[in-house]
């Protein structure tokens, strides 16, 4: 566990190390909108985030939500956003909204898994639910209540709040032909993802945030995974490394989390606890709908104007890593009875979807496509 | 354009022939919750629907989006839906909020196309974008801001309402081996669709909406598309159809819409004008999560328990539809410059997401597949 956490840590520290270069992005929108319904009380909360400021898709779409329900609620309720490090910590999101110092928060539950395993669900599982996928789990399939339920004795009401959609496998110096090219890899890459690679014979390796770039460039490191192009093309990373491969078998539809300290939520009358949740349901799609637009421009620049090759993950390789990625889940579901119980609806949800998915989108998509023989 | 508007109008009127049955469950939501801010000026709309009052997944959209909006006003803007038939005829829901009949509607796109071609870009294509990338179009890709620009003459202003996810081929009681068995083939198929099979050599064809059932059992027609298992199970086409045939080339993402009479909206505040966008961008995201999390169930019924025949088009028919298809799109371009100007846009983004989607969604779910060969 301890080593897996370190991998979270990591990833968080690179977001930071790159605050300081957009933080002065992020306009102080919430000072702009001064309430005048002076009849009414007003809520001033703080919102805690794990990303800079208006980091592009994470940042910005907690800015989206201060914006919207300071809005809809005519500035009744002000959500002032904190980028990581600024209030508390990438990673004390989560302790920061439990124990009230900040009323909200905004990151990714698969940084909890010290607090409760089965928070990993809640982001993404290797090979398991897309973006669609997890949102039908989330709103009609139970996910929700059942991520409510494991969030009670925190003091913390979680809530979807974006999705970055299938992620890229990352940035490799070395190239992938074969199984047998994963042993002894060295990669950053963190939680199931980083266990999956494990079992396959690699070594995740941890590093301090500001060491990525160099480490990749000195052969520390042999790869790193991250986002996608519309994030990765800012951070630089086709710099230090050779190869770009897809698909992100291990985050194939990354769920983000806004997350309200309890008492604050329930001292909100009824329409302000409306307002917060709807809002959290428009920019859980908003965001998805913000990387589907912009990742082909950034991966095109990417390959076109920095010569980036891209690569497809060979065949058995996946097929290695997706039959290790249901030993590895399934012994999440084992650590605990709050596991096994998500775990159980997850799995039954999955099996499900990905069967009426392989006769609609996943026989659609292919159909569309004039370069592959569709069913 | 007759013909097709004709095409539209049956699988409405269908629609409408079992709001009877339905008609009852459609709990009056609006009356629940008496405003009781008095202080502020209160709205009661009306928004009329092109569906039975709670229909599956189309209904209920409208339904909760008149919840929320409630909710989140404090009973100071609340909307009471109407389902077809009730306020105005299905297909008068256009022109009742372009007159301010009802301040608001929800329906779909492409039954406007005899008002502005151009509209049908804003429901669905074939072999045109799915769900998450049509919302990646109309959110962050310029969509959205067409679309007003579209309806503006109109007095309308549209909002994304929702979202079927890939349709189904339909239910057809001739086996579909190759491209010759489309010749003479009569289908009750609208829109594009229509157009796409015609060229194929097919028919389609116009019938009462009462005499579909009756007709798919005496041969009258040979096959009808509908929209997924969640919404044709209720519908009982099993029981006069033999084979029930994928994927949806025809319709693989259809959005609906929520109109709005633009005085209305203007009219409002600004508090309540975010609270009516927002709450549509929840709805939107939230039909989705409901056909997603819904279908598998009602085709498993289908195919266990009435014993439906399952079966997929040939690779070289949808090969064929998917050529026709390129040409029926181009030359709804070609009838007038704002058709020209949409298609221009939406053609530009779909080269643009299928290329990402290519080594993205795509590639992911093939590569979840333990039957197909991924990349």
């Amino acid at each position: 566990m301890q080593a897996k956490t370190a991998f979270s840590i990591i990833k968080l520290t690179v977001i930071s190390f790159i605050a300081s270069a957009l933080i002065a992005c992020g306009p102080e929108k919430q000072s702009e909108a001064a309430g005048d319904t002076a009849v009414q009380k007003t809520y001033s909360w703080k919102m805690v985030t794990s990303w800079p400021k208006n980091f592009p898709g994470l940042g910005t779409a907690p800015e989206r939500f201060s914006k919207m329900v300071d809005d809809m609620s005519a500035g009744r309720l002000k959500v002032k956003v904190y980028g990581a490090g600024e209030l508390v910590p990438a990673l004390q999101v989560f302790d920061a909204v439990s124990q009230g110092t900040a009323e909200m928060g905004h990151s990714g539950a698969y940084y909890w898994k010290g607090k409760t395993p089965a928070a990993q669900f809640f982001t993404t599982v290797p090979f398991g639910l897309t973006a669609q996928e997890m949102n039908g789990w989330i709103y009609h399939g139970g996910g929700l209540e059942l991520w409510q339920e494991l969030y009670a004795p925190f003091n913390l009401i979680p809530l979807a709040g974006g999705n970055t959609g299938v992620q890229m496998a990352g940035w490799f110096n070395k190239e992938i032909n074969s199984v047998e090219d994963l042993e002894g890899l060295k990669m950053r890459i963190p939680g199931l993802g980083g266990e999956v690679l494990k079992r396959a014979g690699g070594t995740p390796v941890t590093l301090p945030g500001g060491e990525l770039f160099t480490s990749l460039q000195t052969g520390t490191i042999d790869a790193t995974e991250w986002v996608g192009p519309y994030n990765d093309l800012a951070f630089g990373l086709y710099k230090a490394a050779k190869y770009y491969y897809y698909p992100g078998w291990h985050e194939p539809g990354s769920m983000m989390e806004l997350t309200v300290n309890k008492p604050a939520f329930e001292s909100l009358p009824k329409d302000l606890q409306v307002i917060v949740t709807t809002a959290a349901k428009a920019i859980n799609a908003d965001m998805l709908a913000e990387y589907t637009a912009r990742n082909n421009a950034a991966l095109t620049e990417l390959v076109e104007k920095h010569g980036v090759d891209l690569r497809a993950l060979p065949t058995d390789v996946l097929n290695k890593l997706r039959d290790l990625s249901k030993e590895v889940v399934a012994e999440v579901a084992a650590q605990d009875p709050a596991s096994q119980k998500v775990y159980d609806s997850y799995i039954k949800y999955r099996d499900s979807v990905v069967k009426y998915h392989a006769i609609s989108e996943q026989a659609f998509i292919n159909a569309r496509d004039e370069k592959k023989a569709p069913l």
